[in-house]
């Protein structure tokens, strides 16, 4: 295998879509809020996308069967847009991997006519309990001008967006596809289901979308759980862990 | 060399080909197996592979001759089948190697005609001594039924199947080529006769084959005293070591 | 993105041009130089180079606009020649990437008909101080000549020139493009603002253009007062350190 | 740079060439021989190499003059044969640069009507005295007994040729031509002129030439004073230390 290839279901009509991408990075935010939004809401898988720079492996599952790394495109129909969702086992692992298949991906969407790409991520703050607070970055004043209206917070963070959450909005740039990040702040060492949530109803204002999230709640509240021990321990150890210790310029670190 | 290259002997037939795969991994497992059935049942070399992606360097054999770390295709001739033996020194190192290396090997065996690829691995548990079982991961429902009548057990084991015992069937199964992997547990980070021998058997079964196979048994016999000493060194100075506790959850590792 | 791609702002007219470059490296001397220069001059931008050899990842702005690492490349119109000021966030950091950028560019260069490159570099020393000298190493003897008469010290360093200072020159010279390297010598761990001072002094001279340095001259001062600092605390503790010490022969290291 | 080039000189004419290499690599042993028989028989520059697979950086010469990393080609007239001697700064570092340079020299030297490579290397001892033997491998039965009437021992090594050495003979081989490498058992942590020496004898009586080689003999004088300290200070530390001590089986790598 060269190249990164796309495989497509025959038939299948595409009206204006706008690109969400959720692939696993920090707190694995994106990943958990975009599989639940899949799951919900029915998306049919359209596209799977293997390539070279992938890991060299295939994956068990529990019936015995194999499949390759991949990512999945989930098509999902909407009122005045459609939306393909970015779905997956991985990321590459290497820079030129990374170039290479976030520009496939920016080519594919391109060819469909799509004009926004929505990338999401968790941004991290090394602190165990954040703000709800969804903070934003986009290719352009204007996007930074309308999605403000929504209460996502452009400015407020600084640094990098690593990875496909920062590629495909910096590559569709180039290829005069508007972008925007949308970012849940996270501890950055837990998986995160709590700013998955957060993260995932901000995108469904977005997408003008309602689906039963009572699911990703129960998760949310076993998370809580699990912080409240943490930093039940961390008192006894340390003393007063004040949680409006938070900070935004203690940000640290992005993806 | 900027490509992977396979030189044919001239004028061989091949007639409706399943692909077997032993090469370098977990135990050397599949190596030792196949590397044993291409020396008993005589089958005859008709390719090499060469690939910028293997080690660059030469090994020199006991007569002064130089020879290029390779690949080697074995044909067996067989009744309803016959039977193209993947063999050689290496694996590819790196990602992009591996995934352009299984291709080239696929897309040989595609050329073929070739509609069944068998890969062969060790699968890693961490424990001295293991079950005679062979585990097997399939590229279809069909497959696993088909292929748990021959007792091999399917969805018992989870993970990944790391190099060209995964490639080749992951990536095949991309050419519409059916796949199996018939994985034997072993340790992990010894070299593992007895896995072999297992892997074997039940290869033989599959290609409905006898070969003589006393000296694999001899080589058993001899790994099987190394093993008794360390388990004799293990409970001298840890106490009791029942290898009976060995469990299917144990298990880590797969290649 | 497979390749390296220069984005160009239309209906730009080039003359005659010698192309400078001040990208990251030792000391940060050239990048401070360059981009002060860029800032003075009112150099005007024109062209954009992205690459799939850069870092995975896009920067977020004050304002959060996102942007992709890139170069950029300035025009200042002169008298008898233009300047192309190359700038950047960025090298690239794996060998092949360095090739084939630095021949990109060079080649872009070719096409503007250009005929000169100065590469601008800090000289490795190790020490703290270090003497207002500039080195120069150059592609042909005559131009060795040429700009010793400029009091640049030819011949008086050893080693190599890592990265676009050395490549660009070195590839620009099997295109038949003249090319010279002025290096400041600097401690090597620490950013220093003195030595971009010298530097941007000496390539100024060559330029024959004038701009308002007052600036740099200010975070010069402030840097001495840092090293003052160092040296106060170094003998403190070491007894008396002599910045007169210094010797051409303690020179180890250069980018 | 996409790709290595080969910069040829023009108007030369080669007949029945022989290709010697001497690059870096264990002790500099082929590096050091073959300086001296380009300098001694003042054979004529007729191609450099330059590669992206090369370190990205340029070398400054006592002049003040860059020049990049390179190979070079060199043509000493003979009487049966001419002889192409690839003398160079480096070796490509990684896998993938080796075959490339290395397959791109062969394409180079077939072109040339080339029949015979002769690679020259150290072979690792681990020992700081070595017996002044010349050990060989060849891509034939034929070459081992042809060059076994010249007193070099084929078959009483193990283990690999790692680099130029083996690929050019090993590449070579897929292209129809002969190859033999002479190795020279070397220390191995050590720049080694009295091997350099013993390989260049072997080297010269293959060729059938004379050179004055009395200025390597003196710096083989200057090593051996050298090695004495070392074996006098070993055998104040450890006692008796004894040379005849050293067996061809102690042999443990190559190059």
């Amino acid at each position: 295998m060269n190249r990164t290839i796309i495989i497509e279901k025959k038939g299948v009509k595409i009206n204006n879509p706008i690109l969400i991408e959720g692939l696993p990075g920090i707190g694995l935010v994106a990943k958990i809020a975009v599989d639940y939004l899949i799951k919900k809401s029915k998306a049919q898988k359209i596209a799977k996308i293997y390539s070279p720079y992938f890991p060299p492996q295939v994956i068990m599952t529990k019936k015995g069967i194999i499949k390759m790394p991949a990512m999945r495109i989930y098509l999902l129909k909407g009122k005045k847009n459609d939306f393909l969702i970015l779905a997956g086992d991985i990321q590459p692992n290497d820079i030129n991997g990374q170039y290479r298949v976030n520009e496939d991906i920016v080519k594919y969407f391109k060819k469909k006519k799509g004009k926004l790409i929505i990338t999401l991520g968790g941004y991290g703050t090394g602190n165990i309990k954040n703000e709800p607070v969804i903070f934003g970055a986009a290719t352009s004043k204007e996007l930074v001008e309308k999605y403000s209206k929504l209460d996502i917070k452009f400015g407020q963070t600084a640094g990098s967006i690593v990875g496909a959450a920062g590629l495909l909005i910096g590559i569709g740039r180039l290829y005069k596809i508007d972008g925007i990040c949308l970012m849940a702040p996270t501890q950055g060492n837990y998986i995160d289901p709590k700013a998955a949530f957060n993260l995932l109803n901000k995108l469904l204002q977005i997408m003008e979308l309602k689906i039963d999230t009572q699911e990703l709640e129960n998760r949310v509240a076993e998370g809580e759980k699990f912080i409240k021990k943490l930093e039940e321990m961390a008192e006894k150890e340390f003393g007063q862990l004040k949680s409006s210790s938070y900070k935004t310029k203690d940000l640290t670190y992005i993806r």
